[in-house]
Order: C-alpha cells, then structure tokens, then sequence
C-alpha cells in the first residue's frame, strides 16, 4: 500500500506521527516533544527530524496536523472555527503552514453571559468517534464532552478533572494524608460521595476527614479523590445532557476503567475506543 | 476589673490570646506560633513566652484554649465529640492538660455511607455566634457551615474554598493567566459562573476559556476564580438547608464582603459578626 498521508497528533506534552496508507498503518512514531517543551523555532526540526525520512521517500505526502500545534504557544495560531460545526466548517479552517504542512483549527464555543469554551484536538477526535447523534466524552487533563447531530458537534464543554487531581494529590491535606499501595475500593466510595448535594468543595474536605474518623484508609484516599472527580465530571456532564443512556468514551488505558465504572454508576451504556484510531478517523474524515 | 479567663484561639497559623475581666478585653497578644510550625515540646514554652507575665500577676486565672491545638499534631489530642451537641457537653469534654490550661475538644459528626466531618475551634465560634436556631457560616481555608437549633449545634459541613483558591491560583492554568493589578469585577462574574448546573470543574476551565474567548480579562480572573468558588461553597451549602432566608457571618475582612455577596446573590440577608469577639463569646459559655 503506497502512503498516502502522515497525521500528527501534536499535544502540550507528547508527539505522535503516524504513516498511513489506505486502512493501514505503515509507520509510526510517539515522542515527548510536545509543544510545552519547545520554542517557535523548533518545530519544524522535530517534524523532519521524526518525519524526514517518511516525507523523503514519499514527498508528495501530505502531513495533517491536530492539537495544541495549533495554539498561540504552538507552530502557528490557528484561528479557532466556531461550533455548532461540522467536518466541512473546520476542513474549511485547516491552515497551511509550510509545503504540504496543514494543522487543523480548534473549536470555540461562545455562551450566555461570556460563557467560553475551546478545544485544539478533541473536534478531530469527536469527529472520528463514529458517533452520529449522541455523546462523546474524552477523558483526561482537561476532559472534553461532545454532543453530536448528524455527525457534526453541536456543542461540548471541558472539565478540569485531571489537572485538578494531579493539584490535590500533590499538595496540601491529601498528599499528607495519601498512602502508596492504593486500595482500589477507594474509587467507589469517592464516586458515591459526588452524589451528595453537598458538592466538591464538600467532598474533597470528606477524603480528609474520613480518614480521620476512621471510615477510609490513607491506602484508599487517593482512589476516593479520583472517584469523586470523576463521579462530579460524569455527574456535570449528564446535567448538561438529560436521558443521555449511553456514552462513547474516546479513551487508553487507565482511564477506561474509571470512566466506564463512574458512567454505568449512573446508568449509562459505555462504548470505548482508543485515541489512536480515533484521531486518526478524525483526520480522515478531514482530508476527503 | 480583676482578670479572670485567658481566653486563646491557637489554630495551624496564629496564636492569639485575650485577657479578659468580665465584658472588658484586658490585653491581647497575636503572633505566628501556629500549630503547624511547632512540635510538641514547645507548646507550653510558647503559651509560657506569650502569656507567663498574665499568669504570673494572677496565678490562677484559668487558660482556655480552642482550635487545632488540641488536633494530633497539637499539644495533646482531645477526642471529638460528636454532634448533634451543645455547650454542656462540649464543656464535659474538655481536657486539662496542664494546671489551670484547658482545651476545648472539637466536633466529629457522623454520617451514612462512611460520610464524616471534623472542625476544631469553629465549635466555639459557633457557640458563640449568638444563634439560637439558623445558619452560622465560617469562611476560610476550611469554611464551616453550622446548623444550629436551640443554641446548640445540629450539624456542619466543611468547604476546601480557600485552600483551593490558593492552590488553583497558585498552579498552572491559572498561575498561567492571571495578572496583577486585580479587576474585582471578576468576582461577580465567578459568583454568576457559579450557577451553571456544569459544576465546578467545567467553570474552572471556563475561567481560562474566558481569557483567551476575550471575555475575561487576565486581571479579572483571580477575582472570577474566587466568585466560582466562594459562589459553588454557597450554592451548595444552601442546597443543605433548604429555605434559609439568613446567614450569620463570622468573618474579618476580607472576607466578609465576598461572602456578603455571594450570600445576597442567593437571597440570603446576612449580619456579620467577628472572629475575635465570637471565639470570646463561645469560650465563655463554655466556661459558665
């Protein structure tokens, strides 16, 4: 099979490239060169330095490019389209940035009362998920969920449970609280906890002192504190969309087990794919 | 007037100690010594260093002591009691731990599935809050919410607002934004952020979303941070007493006006009384 396109999933933190030809994967590549690490100049090194031999010896190959290479701290700024869009609205957006280099814009949302919300990389995952109505959750970092009609995005709306987890597990009354050797069973107990009206604010005291009444184990405070993040994101997330009954989880290992138990917790049918074979769906779905 | 109670707030920050002859404040001292920079053989050279002169000219003034002193890593673990309870039994579990000086314990309250709250010290402040049945709120690091119901305390709940303000302000997306030369009108827009059935997590992201939409200055987001999270602790310690029309505040600026407003924003009047004179009030019922 002859390639016939190079797509780059360029995040704040990891690069990956990946040679395609038709339905197949000839090649492919995964560093830690993410845009956080590199400066204005750099990225055109790390592209040929990663894809120099693929484009060598294909040099017609078009390279299509989704993330955060996109951002004001990225390859170029690229404008963001603006949702409700679809496959056609942000193919429209894609920019060109050196011969045969494209990156694909992000999405911005605009609500009432300057209510903002963006992506750079999720509207191409969304658009690979292969759903044509209903919900796409993308965990991680900054969690992402998509609504999608007839297979454009119709809105979505991020969530900072990953990056919250990562604070509150390295500073302040968790850490100290926190044993390694993690007792799973934490999870559940955090995820019945994001249930209470009482909130997160609430919940994240709850871990502390829970494990000074005795009713928690310092070995299961960091599996409650993930639960209970995870249990509010699920929780925020169905608000946002009521009688949803089954959700598409766009996600690897670890995070698919988390994510399915908080979403079947409530009552929600989960259908999982990798990021991989999403991205590169997306970007598919943007060179036709 | 003769001297008759040292009264001391001894928290993880501050050590504060008010000579008090009936109604009047004699002397006061405050200083840093908080529990947390100390270890457990300084505890009476501090109490001696700050107030010996005191106990010196009357011997047998009695020293009272509430907060975190009285925690596992204060001068000597006082164990909970638990609520409900009322000035008589808080007063029947405090321990004398040296001739004359005494700690008042804290409050342990026990709910279903493993659910547990702890305070130390704000059993006092809320004692002396001059409620008979109502609402006291307590901001801080730790913001305690107490149900009171004929002048005894029914129940509590702990919010990590600030220690979470300060750590999302202090941390990556935000540190990232935010700039100095704060716009307070930032806070409004935090407090109405705050709303949104999305929750927390979703408005967290929003703060950062705003700025690069453009409807959210970078000096504006310390303050919308602080309306989102000062608006969710009230939003949902109201959701915990459904039909409260007002709020004791016991609060010292700066405090008090963020919290005013958020209160207001969800109907709430709200009087205001302070730390100082509240801690007094409380330990001297505990005393009587």
């Amino acid at each position: 099979m002859t390639a016939d396109l190079i797509a780059v999933d360029w995040g704040t933190s990891r690069f990956r490239a990946y040679l395609l030809g038709g339905d197949k994967m000839l090649a492919q590549v995964a560093t830690d060169d993410g845009v956080a690490g590199l400066e204005a100049a750099d990225f055109a090194a790390v592209l040929a330095r990663h894809c120099g031999v693929w484009r060598t010896a294909a040099p017609r190959i078009p390279v299509l490019m989704a993330g955060m290479i996109g951002s004001r701290n990225g390859w170029r700024e690229v404008p963001y389209v603006t949702a409700p869009c679809n496959a056609a609205s942000i193919a429209a957006g894609i920019a060109t940035i050196a011969e045969g280099v494209r990156i694909v814009p992000g999405v911005i949302q605009r609500g009432v009362n300057g209510a903002v919300d963006v992506m750079r990389g999720e509207e191409t995952l969304a658009l690979g998920a292969g759903v044509g109505d209903g919900v796409v959750c993308m965990p991680g970092t900054h969690a992402k969920w998509v609504a999608m009609r007839d297979g454009a995005i119709q809105g979505f709306a991020t969530f900072v449970t990953g990056e919250l987890y990562g604070l509150v597990r390295s500073h302040a009354f968790v850490a100290r609280l926190a044993e390694d050797d993690e007792d799973p069973r934490g999870f559940a107990t955090g995820l019945a906890a994001a249930e209470a009206p009482s909130g997160l604010l609430h919940g994240l005291f709850g871990m502390r002192a829970r494990v000074l009444g005795g009713t928690l184990s310092g070995r299961a405070a960091r599996p409650y504190l993930s639960g209970l993040l995870v249990g509010a994101e699920v929780r925020a997330a169905l608000e946002l969309h009521p009688g949803t009954t089954q959700v598409r989880l766009v996600a690897d290992a670890p995070l698919i087990e988390p994510y399915r138990q908080a979403l079947e917790h409530r009552g929600c049918a989960v259908s999982s794919v990798s990021t991989e074979a999403t991205l590169i769906a997306g970007l598919r779905r943007l060179t036709t």
